[in-house]
């Protein structure tokens, strides 16, 4: 009989908000690595709000469709390689789904150190970590003295930018939900202020937190929250536009804020969007100052992590509701 | 008696489109300068779009009120100088309203050459064509080869910011309202391809026209054409937001496009803000390729002239709807 292996399906595309519902766990026969493949056994799973924007249509990856496989990242090791240049035990990186055992062409790996703990690879010496690191000093060009805020701050790019943003000398404002996020931000975080934007008076409370206007303003939501923050821009502000979580647990993306692209000429903002990949040449670099600023202690790595392949429905849709503090994964192997 | 002046006044903010209904003529004596101020006679007053946004609510400017006097700029002639360094008979361009004369700190006001025609002053060597020229060459890194889609192309700013991207090297679509207008944009000014938005189905158009995507879009508009280039820029493309024309002729900014943050994440699109103003230090060397291009024959400056004070308000209204090809103006003295 062939060995066991699990997976999670994409059992129908949601219609309106995500539920555990849309999800079914299979049992399938483990994969067999063919010539120039390698089989993985996956260790952690990375949740990200993208996942859920996959099922509104082809954005950053393409499509996905009902039936198959949950899209998924994960850290993985080597178990059998029938291709050159990886060995058994062995880390990699890879966009291997929602399943505990995978096969996968060599080529689209990518080899990780073994680094510990482990879901540091995955948090703030992966994606996450990188997209906070390039959105603040590249897209967002940070300097000293700032006003920065940062929307989804308790997630896991928030939880990473708002310190160094700290580091980097800027006066740092979170936006998170929920007053025990809040706390954490300034508690444990370093963040000079964090407002609550679920007691309703948003543009008040930023108006009081930046009586001289938000010189950079890290967008992870867009929406409303991009909306509050535009007029509060000074001439010249520096808009970096790292998701819009607001809009992917929806049918499609809804209208965009007002003020786009008025404000954006009266007051010369500049939005720029970015990928973390956009910036691969100077990716060694990043990863050498997050582990100088980790390893110093400087910077706090928030994780947020479940045991097992069929708690990642619940994950996924806890992230998207925002229950998570930091980097979300499933441990699964 | 005093000698007498004519001056228009806003008698109303308008609730929906801007009519002349919303403007009075009115006798007043002539204004007598004091000490430091200058007495003028407006020669030429321009219209741009943004004079209706001030209708709005403060934006490039202190928001207009019931009973002020319109504002508007002008092309002047000093009649009485009681301040140094002025004298009767040179040239200034002021912010000094719709009236025929207008008394005004000469520390406001800015010198101009006597250009011939002195037109030129207001379109292709004023705001409109310095405009154009920043816009592209500063803000929109215009190179040769660039894919560039330039809105309200019929415009003051656009009939020269598709000739500028030409003499760049760019293949250059441009969108306007009606046929004549579009034929025109080819068949006088160099435009590679004119798009008619009134015909409805501008996105399979511009698909058409730009089979590669959009490098650079020169937005004037906003609103919808902004909505429909964004999903057909290129990975890095660059918008230059010039202003929002679509949403000043209502009552306050409407809801931006769809796509706005989504689209400039996974494009990595920029989208910059500007004012004219922000390259002050460059407008020399700017005004100096103008006057070569003009003067070479190899840039046109279409017009679009009325005389008569009492003009201005069926100018202003016309400009919203469309009605005119290249900068519009009144001749009043």
């Amino acid at each position: 009989m062939d060995a066991p292996s699990r997976q999670i399906v994409l059992a129908s595309l949601p219609e309106g908000r995500l539920t555990t519902a849309s999800f079914r766990l299979e049992d399938v026969p483990r994969p067999k690595p063919a010539e120039g493949e390698v089989l993985l056994r996956a260790l952690y799973i990375t949740l990200d709000a993208s996942n859920r924007a996959y099922m509104q249509g082809a954005t950053y990856a393409a499509a996905l469709k009902a039936g198959d496989v949950m899209y998924g990242r994960a850290l993985a090791e080597v178990v059998e390689s029938r291709a050159d240049g990886f060995a058994p035990g062995e880390l990699v990186f890879a966009e291997s789904g929602w399943r505990d055992w995978a096969v996968m062409p060599a080529r689209v790996l990518q080899k990780r150190p073994r680094t510990q703990p482990l879901s540091h690879l995955l948090s703030v010496y992966g994606i996450s970590g990188l997209t906070a690191y390039f959105g603040l000093i590249e897209v967002g060009r940070l300097k000293a003295g700032d006003t920065v805020v940062i929307s989804a701050a308790g997630g896991a790019v928030g939880t990473i930018a708002g310190q160094i943003a700290r580091l980097g000398g800027a006066r740092v404002v979170g936006i998170a939900g929920g007053a025990q996020k809040c706390a954490r931000l300034t508690g444990e975080l370093g963040y000079h202020l964090a407002l609550d934007h679920r007691t309703g008076n948003l543009r008040d409370q930023l108006r009081e937190a930046c009586p001289a206007g938000i010189d950079l303003y890290f967008d992870n939501v867009g929406g409303e929250i991009l909306e509050t923050c535009l007029p509060q821009m000074v001439v010249g502000g520096r808009i970096a536009c790292c998701g819009s979580v607001s809009t992917y647990d929806g049918p499609s993306p809804a209208a965009g804020p007002r003020g786009v692209p008025g404000l954006l000429v009266t007051r010369r903002l500049t939005m720029s969007g970015f990928l973390v990949t956009d910036f691969n040449a100077r990716r060694e670099r990043a990863l050498a100052d997050l582990r100088g600023w980790v390893e110093s202690g400087a910077l706090k790595v928030p994780e947020h992590i479940t045991e097992g392949l069929e708690t990642l429905p619940a994950a996924l849709v806890g992230l998207l509701a925002g229950e998570n503090f930091g980097k979300r994964m499933v441990k699964v192997g």
